[in-house]
């Protein structure tokens, strides 16, 4: 590693640290005054915008053992990218707070900066980092504060559905989860010669942004990102909704790997689904269930990082 | 403590602790849709938002031996909202993600949201939480990010100030870094019988949140929030805006004290001085300095985490 990458955050301190990190981070088109003043500004043409906020921590939400830099970066921009496109909005920034132990090298920051670029480049053309904030930890922190333009669009949230809208979804369901299970399993290296499709959506989820608007446009009357597994999510749009989700059939993957972060959205029966989307049931009269061949399923399904996360697998 | 308060995370799971946190949450005037959904919807009726982030960790941030729970809420709300009124907008909303160890008391999150809340209430009317998460760490870590209102004002950056400004301050300098040193020398208990107002001000800072606007409508060439110490900001402001800036005379405390929150601006000097700004100096021409009398300020001054937090003081 040459001299340059090897320089820890304690040498270089934080002015030294932003000046290596500053130029790798992607522009965001809707900046009006960008990073380096007490605040930034940013473009809001529609009058409103959306925001949402998402930390991933080293042990729980992700391990060096298993995630280059450039992965946690693009991982910590999809996950908030997709709670955006979730709403029906365009993303258009992101802030980005970051802790890092003092024994950090400054390149493990730079790869960071690198795939939050490769995220917002690949999934969001347009979005980049207006702000951050770096600070020192013992335990690796990222938190990302995502921003996102309605473009004049209702914002579709959660409690929309109604009966006899169909259920769909955009984006693949259970694969991350298979990924986490061979990353466990084998190591990254190992896990990646076992399954490198499902790993990689494991460490690089790819989320699909772009038909958040399409689906708010095409009439969707629900619609969230499936972050904890298809299950346990779908029961909160059910329940939000006040509705039954009957399901035309569910494998056991499918039903509960979370991290995808597929859009599971409902249309009305006279819509044609957009491409991208494919019908997995139909809402029905009920209560906050999600249903198989009209039985509940099981309350277990999904991932609980407070109950599921011990401290001891770090 | 009762057993409601004794409850830990871990025992409550994500929904329980959220059920007992929003409740104490403060709301904000400007949700057009709030916490729930897979993100929130603002109000941005000026066309623009103003964004800053912040993040607090456990060690070289606060500490539990030295800040309650509702001292780390208002910190947390205070240092990010000082942020957003140094660009001459009204703050509007907060988001907050907040990763905690599993053993931490529901209790400790309830007095952290109430202390968001009073800092809202009373140095923000109308801002309130729109969003967060919630994870888990070994190290107790808030990160907030915070919006504004410019409501038609251009925003005041760094880089206005113009020789023949002068230079004023509003609100304490060095009060902050007093109590610091006096809670580490005596400790809570101790610091707070030697001096309750500097103690009382590094735990609960005042910045003055309301004269941002103020400042901005009465013509502030430039603006900043002092939160590393006036002669280190001050000397950021100087080199944004390609000046000198000469103070009249300054106390080692002033010089050096960060994390009052102070605001630093220059006016034109037609301008009479808003009420609650003190002049402190005047701009010159020049090249990023601080001077005194005419003379350079040395270099040293002000807070910087990655040099002077080791580790060892946690």
């Amino acid at each position: 590693m040459a001299e340059a990458e090897r320089q820890t955050l304690a040498e270089l301190g934080e002015l030294g640290v932003l000046a290596r990190i500053f130029p790798r981070l992607p522009k965001a088109d809707a900046t009006l005054l960008g990073p380096g003043d007490d605040a930034a500004v940013l473009a809001a043409p529609d009058g409103r915008y959306v925001v949402t906020t998402d930390m991933l921590i080293h042990g729980p939400d992700f391990r060096w053992e298993f995630s280059a830099p450039d992965d946690l970066g693009w991982k910590a921009a999809a996950t908030n990218l997709s709670d955006v496109a979730a709403m029906g909005a365009r993303p258009t920034a992101l802030v980005v707070a970051i802790a890092a132990p003092q024994s950090t090298p400054v390149s493990v920051l730079e790869g960071v900066a690198e795939g939050l670029r490769s995220a917002c480049a690949e999934l969001a053309p347009g979005c980049g980092v207006v702000g951050g904030d770096l600070s020192t930890s013992d335990v690796f922190t990222i938190a990302v504060t995502a921003f996102g333009d309605l473009e004049g669009r209702r914002a579709v949230r959660r409690s929309g559905a109604r009966p006899g809208d169909v259920v769909a979804v955009a984006g693949e369901l259970g694969v991350a989860a298979r990924g986490l299970r061979l990353l466990f399993e084998r190591g990254r290296e190992g896990g990646l010669r076992a399954d490198a499709h499902a790993v990689g959506r494991q460490l690089r989820p790819m989320p699909p942004i772009g038909l958040g608007t399409v689906a708010a446009d095409a009439g969707a009357t629900a619609m969230m990102d499936v972050s904890d597994g298809l299950v346990l999510d779908a029961r909160r749009l059910a329940r939000a909704s006040a509705v039954d989700l009957e399901f035309d059939g569910l494998t056991d993957d499918e039903a509960h790997g979370g991290e995808d972060h597929a859009l599971l959205a409902a249309f009305p029966p006279d819509v044609a689904l957009p491409d991208g989307f494919r019908r997995i049931g139909l809402v029905v009269p009920g209560a906050g269930r999600v249903l198989v061949g009209g039985a509940p399923v099981d309350e277990l399904g999904g991932w609980d990082p407070y109950e599921q996360w011990d401290g001891r697998l770090s």
